[in-house]
């Protein structure tokens, strides 16, 4: 069944200990889209300017990405540049430059309206509430945000997450959400915010997803141990695109298939890692997605 | 087979936001023998003062931990004195006493000499390389260590690692020993030290068991979430304790034998964060124990 994506797409300079690149292909809504397209078909809503040309389309059309949302406008694309030399597990913002995207006024094409999945990356709450009343036939909504948000847009992120069944956050975020330290104690707190689901990131430790409910239970999944990180960039919207591009593909919405979600999750994660920007996640194929899922049920079986 | 421990047995003076407890009986080797002895016959090498009287031996003795190995001296026994208020992950040391301990020169019973697997717990390397030394015999040598003598005593230590075939220590442990910030490059660096296999502890992020050689798989064990951590002391002891304990309960040490021993780590570790010092250790049964290593199979486990 189709997602649909609403988010930022970007061009990234990013410098880590591997290299440097200068104004490669990002965005949340870009790394999502190109996770989930291995699973099922994925239709971004986002605002683009005039540096956003045929190489960076070709890049969404070679994955079959639905690209009739993307409104282009005068201007740039919203940029960002940052830096893990101190940190590969933070990035050091170093410029942001909203460009088009400070304007952005999310419109749905009418084509996307039959979309059974959303997924609300982490844009202003105020754009996310927006897209999630627009939509209001979607079968199963999931979301992301950040600190900002948590902490300066706290009302309007509230409204949010009254709207989302799922929710993917990172441990900082979870805690500052809830006020508490206590991780557990945290995702209940937020799960009672709205959200049934929520999947906690870990980083290089993984992920863990809290479900609301007697019948469901807490679930683990790693990260993989890699050699080299060569660019952490796009790796937690990568997850959220493994993550809700297999659920979106599944018949059935079942324990056992968000336990498998969360591995395909990392593996995305994982692949995100490998390269700069978003060059390993546009490239793979599907066996080694599964190949990788393999060594992740390797890293945690006991048989 | 019988565990030898050689290691510290101490007084500790604990607060944490879940409250404060004054000289509870601690000690690394404390921990480690009460965590394995619900897999294996354990003795333990340690040195105690005039403070260590029928209450503390009471501990040992319902464990059926064999205690002739523990030197009673003059003077006070081991004290420290340690804070979580600040964070939960990592103790504040307020004091440390050494007191007996700091004279301490391990004596092997003779009782002892048919121990088949040696656990050395973090003490001077000085120490830890002459037990080993005079324990030639035995099958399997697990080794743990800290930071100060990673920095201060790297020599000694180095020595010791030669003799170790498993070495347990955290992740800032591991990558300040490999002088290397990528885990997968440290351990394989540590593991070039000496020992054949390593397991890095995470915390509240679990474990990770890394192996030489080529038949092997790396294994990654979770933590309980856990609603309350009452008092982390001794957790990455309690764990040893189950890792090796289980270890040494059996008849061949085969990779599945090896990942079981990770959970069983874990599960001890969960348990000794619940209550204060060995509260929670103490009193267990290998019934609970069991349960909770089912619980991390749930956690973990695709089906």
């Amino acid at each position: 069944m189709a997602i649909t994506v609403v988010g930022s797409v970007a061009f990234d300079s990013i410098e880590t200990p591997a290299g440097k690149r200068e104004r490669c292909l990002g965005g949340a809504a870009t790394y999502f889209a190109l996770a989930a397209s291995y699973f099922t078909n994925v239709r971004v809503i986002a605002v683009v300017g005039e540096d956003f040309g045929r190489r960076q389309e070709s890049v969404f059309q070679a994955r079959g990405i639905d690209m009739r949302g993307i409104e282009h406008t005068a201007g740039k694309s919203f940029f960002w540049e940052g830096s893990y030399l101190g940190n590969l597990n933070e990035a050091k913002t170093l410029i942001t430059d909203l460009n088009v995207f400070a304007a952005f006024e999310p419109k749905i094409p009418e084509a996307y309206r039959d979309s059974e999945f959303l997924f609300l990356a982490n844009i202003d709450p105020v754009l996310q509430r927006r897209v999630r009343d627009e939509m209001p036939g979607v079968k199963l909504v999931a979301g992301d945000t950040m600190n900002y948000w948590i902490n300066d847009h706290k009302p309007a992120l509230l409204e949010v997450l009254k709207g989302l069944d799922i929710l993917l956050i990172n441990d900082t975020e979870t805690r500052t959400l809830a006020g508490n330290s206590n991780l557990v104690q945290a995702a209940r707190a937020v799960m009672a915010m709205g959200p049934s689901s929520l999947v906690v990131k870990h980083g290089e430790y993984g992920a863990t997803l809290f479900h609301t409910g007697e019948a469901s239970r807490t679930f683990k999944a790693p990260a993989l141990p890699l050699e080299e990180v060569v660019d952490p960039t796009g790796a937690g919207d990568s997850f959220a695109g493994g993550f809700f591009g297999y659920l979106a593909s599944q018949p059935e919405l079942t324990p056992a298939v968000y336990r498998k979600a969360m591995f395909y999750g990392s593996v995305m994660g994982s692949f995100a890692c490998e390269r700069f920007g978003t060059e390993r996640t546009q490239n793979l194929t599907r066996e080694e997605i599964d190949q990788r899922f393999n060594l992740f049920r390797e890293l945690t079986h006991l048989d």
